[in-house]
């Protein structure tokens, strides 16, 4: 039985496939559906009428970035190793987009070098970089639209006060000076923010880089050929989470953009969803080691993992839900909070409920772990990390991420000979 | 011309030492003073009279431990990956101590197996875990005190409501089930929380402590040889901060103790400075990519590290002290915001001082990032981790922890061929 509702997409591992992943692998482990993986990614296919390029920040896991590529998405990189991991993939460079808003000149090299497909170009120092390499791909500039979406402040990149991008009153100089330098530019690229529940803030944010191509195109006689409005869809972290579905959120954006292009414009249209696509594919399995009440009365359940392997609880105050795979057989639950296995006060789940009677041995899995969690993760306290398991749609369990091994945790140590 | 006060004892890198590292090895790159490392161990060793047991969560960099326990350390170890880079820098297994939380028996069969000097006990599955195991070393109890530092939150650990250690109410029992076994339980432990400026948190957490030894001598007859009151003391991360002199950090504490103690007991004392040995040691060297003025006027300075490399401003709000190293000449500055590499809005340092004129391939470093930092590093947006150069006392430069390679970066992949 499902704990989950009836349009509730998450990723659940039922109890005996929980059970055994634990017996044979170990926890903590990531384990992520292909079903859901493929499921995502063609719906957005289906409901974009342009490029969609999977954000692969989100899991650069290979596996992950094969299946969103073979589903028809690009791979959006940002950096010269998210590049890397997609080329070690089989992704071809032409179907990566780069990304970042401090490119080195040797990022650069290597992406046009390896035939990068386009490059989302972020200052005014990066067009100068640009210049020396050829031969160029199709440049997009990054704008700042000024939109605040309504999200966690640490993931919201569009607002006026942003690192990312060229302010909206700097765009027609940075134009020109591509055009001076006889660059490839071809459009306009935003992204407003992570984690949004509707298609809103996108919404604003692609209102702002239409107006800015008819203005463009008006002013300057640029054509946009390339209009990309960046990724931002949220996923269900918790039941209480409702984010809109992909196709009413695609057609949101879309119908945005071509209202506000009065026909005068016909660029491709490309989106970049990330979490969206992976997050609510996967989940992560720990199993209890500790249960014990503190002097005021809470209580505390001790996992075997925590700060290294999901930094989010920490970094962003992130909830998720729990399910767990309990030896005890009754059904009364209380609430606990749910701490990792780090020299650190690592309050993982903080107030949740969990089954009376939870002991050491039990397992817990934690929802919609499937995005920024092993991208994330670290070896802090000298914790390896996780291994990362695929459900194959016909059921099959295969390690698609090895856990790590203890020699090449320190495989970068060099102890001078006279210390 | 050192930009600190006399008083100041933080690593600072000269400029042409900063422009020579970064030619060599390239940023981002850790920087540790070998001299800095070894005075301020050699000032907890003179100062404490028992055991000084480095915490090597703040950093296991192997070059590090092998210092610290040369200059009379023991090692402090969170987990059987700290143990194994204590070994792996030849730190004898009986010079470490375990802690944790939540020890797994496999962890704790290795720690016995290799001979670990002592394990420090925080619950009660973790006393039926080692009664399976032979031959114990000395065991003490972790104790939570119930006192509340005045610190951040999340590293603050001594607190009634911890997941850390015994509650004050059951340790009887715990002594009691100890003995039932007939393990070789030999004293009491706690730790407060970290960067305490003074004293005082660690001091009400050592009365209560030694409140305790005396009354379980009393009540049991059970005699405390080992009493180790952890670690705490805080380091400069900027110029307003104010820590207390090792000295009379450890004199404060040892009064404490002995006043409490009235001579019923004359246990072995024990602390664990982490932080407080290493952080003041290290400095973080980035290179300045792109400088640009937000469309509110926010000046951004994107550093080609960030969130991977340094997650404290992001987990804490932690602040730092950057000494610029530029090449315009001019010494006018204005307030900028340094943000990271990745693509998230990952600023590192809001607010700080920069000259005016900073430009791309300028150098910054970032003071008092020995702890905490190369240990908490990811691969977040597939960024290699840095490199770690060590200073040596006669002015030679070598690395200890080599930049991380692509290769072994992606050595965990592996797609099933049927993908």
């Amino acid at each position: 039985m499902s704990p989950l509702a009836a349009n509730d997409t998450r990723f659940v591992v039922s109890d005996d496939l929980a059970r055994d992943l634990a017996a044979r692998f170990g926890t903590p482990t990531y384990v992520l559906s292909e079903r859901i993986l493929r499921e995502r990614a063609s719906r957005f296919v289906s409901a974009w009428p342009g490029d969609v390029s999977f954000a692969s920040k989100a899991n650069n896991t290979w596996s992950v970035l094969k299946i969103a590529f073979s589903e028809g998405c690009s791979i959006d990189v940002a950096s010269e190793g998210e590049l890397r991991a997609a080329l070690g993939a089989g992704v071809p460079a032409q179907a990566c987009r780069l990304h970042g808003n401090n490119k080195s000149l040797q990022e650069l090299t290597f992406a046009v070098n390896q035939g990068v497909g386009k490059i989302i170009v972020d200052c005014f120092e990066e067009i100068e970089r640009l210049k020396e390499l050829s031969p160029l791909p199709v440049l997009l500039l990054r704008v700042a639209p000024g939109v605040d979406p309504k999200t966690h402040h640490k993931i919201s990149t569009g607002q006026a006060d942003t690192k990312f991008g060229f302010a909206v009153r700097d765009v027609e100089k940075a134009v020109a000076r591509c055009r001076e330098l006889g660059m490839p530019l071809a459009g306009l690229h935003c992204h407003v923010g992570s984690q949004l529940l509707d298609a809103e803030a996108q919404v604003a944010g692609a209102e702002t880089l239409v107006e800015l191509a008819v203005r463009l195109k008006k002013e300057m006689g640029f054509v946009t050929t390339h209009l990309n409005v960046g990724g931002g869809l949220g996923v269900r972290y918790t039941n209480g989470d409702e984010p809109v579905a992909i196709e009413d959120y695609c057609r949101d954006i879309v119908n945005a953009i071509r209202t506000g292009l009065k026909g005068e414009l016909d660029p491709e249209l490309g989106m970049e969803p990330g979490r969206s696509l992976v997050a609510e594919a996967g989940v992560t399995l720990y199993t209890v080691g500790a249960v014990k009440t503190a002097a005021n009365g809470r209580v505390y359940v001790a996992v075997d993992g925590g700060l290294s392997d999901n930094p989010r609880p920490a970094l962003y105050g992130s909830k998720y839900d729990l399910v767990w795979h309990a030896s005890s057989q009754g059904t009364a639950s209380h609430t606990v909070t749910v701490s990792g296995k780090h020299c650190e006060t690592d309050t993982l789940f903080p107030d949740v409920q969990a089954p009376v009677g939870l002991q050491a041995g039990d397992l817990v899995q934690i929802l919609s772990t499937g995005a920024y969690n092993s991208v994330m993760a670290s070896n802090y306290n000298a914790l390896p990390r996780p291994a990362t398991i695929l459900v194959r749609e016909d059921g099959r369990t295969q390690v698609v991420q090895v856990r790590e091994q203890y020699e090449s945790m320190f495989v970068r140590e060099s102890v001078p000979e006279d210390l």
